[in-house]
């Protein structure tokens, strides 16, 4: 440990990012009129009665004298689809605004839409802060909603969800010799994949087909004329062998037909086929929609994102499904 | 909106709340020796050069006075593991400080071991906030590891994960017709699924046995003797019904019996039985490991605490595998 004041600066910014912050762009408007805006993390509460809030600029900021001057600024809390919106105002030497309607707020200070949460603050103390200023406002007006917020940490964007704690169990702890638990990521993927393909099952079910002749015919919907093997390639690693005797009965129902192409044959999607695949698909995202609505935008994406990180990690060499030939 | 200062408390502190934070402990020693330490959310860096961080205590805190004679705090950022130490500083009237080994820092205010950052801090300026006191510090030393930041959002801890913007995909993008993509969280769960399972599949394979087989040996090692009927109960949400054939097949493998009692047929697992399962268990065991490593501890936590999420809120009444009988 180095206890002095000239440590490396990269280090240091380092050790600060690990703490987790919202994301914010902090508005104003010249005494000419123009607006300013800045991307800022460094937001945060101070006092609730008088209501207060904080940040701070760095004196060498091109905004520093407009928001010195500045009667009022406003803060917007950045929701989890602003990323774009907080690099924009976080980049310098383009007009910042173009292009936003702004909502109206008590001041002349711009009043960003579509945030998390506003807060219309009147400035109330300007401190110093090393090679910053330290902006306390006093809040005027605030709203808030409940799109998720966008998170920063260790220098990238981030999504957030909240901590369980001990709360969350899908049963009873098992006895303590027990080998097998509930948190095993084998199991618990296994039982989320089962459960959410049970609406789709009972369907397919009822065109006597199974969730393997769903995998064949969405692979057949994604690109057409595929030998045998090649369709093994992509459904194989669900541990079901694509056979003749699979897609004979497939032809059988009526849904995919053989085309013999430079001697080789060649499975097609028929109409019926593509029909019943698309109903299929349908149904899967009626599915997905009706789970991602229980479990919430922010959750349901950063699962996805999870779970692309996890199959990624996991991949032994699929082909591109949706690569060119 | 209300432009006014007398509006509700509850609704502001909601509104703050929206921002994402860390979690940090603050703590220093009195000029009787005692040391003081309270959980805030409040901190953020200030300033680079000289390097400066800030945080605010309310006028009303006990620490108050100590912290505003103290020359020297320090900042903790807590890791996703210190949520327990963060309600523990959160709270009154303990000794907080009880059980835990300090480190030794450079002023005799007290350095908390096992967090993800620390900084050591000469006040610097305290600043006028309403009904809080802003302390700027100097940092005269800092230190911080790779263990992942507890985050705090809306009144709840939470877990964050870096935002992959546009960079994650696992495959081509398809064509805008394409009803098929690799986002359904379907076809996620199900690739992830299959993927982690492979291993255990070719092990199960080489047995001549298949995933199916080892659910039921699964179930049977966790509580034993059961009958088909609630065999099935637990393993049928997978689209496998056991069958009296399933049975004769692994009663022949020599890896179940049958018991008869009071006129039904009961089925357990022999010797072999539970040694092969509980080798299955060990095998996906070390899979999960390999992935985590490979994945993040603090992804692989938030992946699991979202797949019990997404079982939870499409689960159609599976019994409690290890619930009393």
């Amino acid at each position: 440990m180095n206890a002095n004041t000239s440590f490396d600066p990269q280090s240091f910014r380092a050790a600060l990012g690990t703490f987790t912050t919202g994301v914010t762009i902090i508005t104003s408007r010249g005494v000419d009129n123009e607006p300013v805006g800045v991307t800022a993390n460094s937001f945060n509460s101070v006092s609730l009665n008088p209501p207060m809030v904080l940040w701070s600029l760095a004196k060498n900021a091109r905004s520093l004298s407009t928001f010195s001057q500045a009667k009022h600024w406003n803060v917007h809390v950045l929701s989890h689809e602003q990323e774009e919106l907080s690099s924009r105002f976080a980049r310098q030497g383009e007009d910042k605004f173009a292009g936003i309607e702004l909502d109206k707020g008590i001041s002349t200070a711009p009043l960003l839409p579509q945030c998390t949460a506003r807060f219309q603050c009147r400035t109330a103390f300007q401190y110093e802060g090393g090679d910053h200023v330290i902006f306390v406002g006093e809040v005027l007006a605030f709203d808030y909603c409940d799109r998720a917020p966008l998170a920063f940490q260790s220098g990238q964007y981030a999504l957030a969800t909240r901590q369980p704690g001990n709360a969350l169990r899908l049963g009873s702890p098992p006895p303590p010799e027990c080998s097998y638990t509930e948190d095993l990521l084998g199991y618990l993927l296994g039982r989320a994949h089962y459960q959410l393909l049970d609406e789709l099952r009972q369907r397919l079910s009822s065109q006597q087909l199974d969730e393997h002749a769903f995998f064949v015919l969405s692979v057949l919907c994604i690109r057409d004329s595929l030998t045998l093997e090649e369709l093994d390639q992509f459904v194989g690693y669900t541990g079901y062998s694509v056979t003749p005797a699979t897609m004979r009965f497939l032809e059988k129902q009526g849904l995919v037909a053989i085309e013999r192409i430079a001697g080789v044959n060649r499975y097609v999607l028929t109409g019926t086929g593509r029909e019943a695949s698309l109903e299929e698909i349908a149904l899967a995202k009626a599915v997905e929609q009706d789970v991602v609505a229980r479990l919430g935008e922010v959750d349901a994406k950063m699962l996805k994102v999870l779970l692309k990180r996890l199959i990624a990690t996991t991949d032994c060499g699929l082909p591109d499904l949706w690569g060119p030939r």
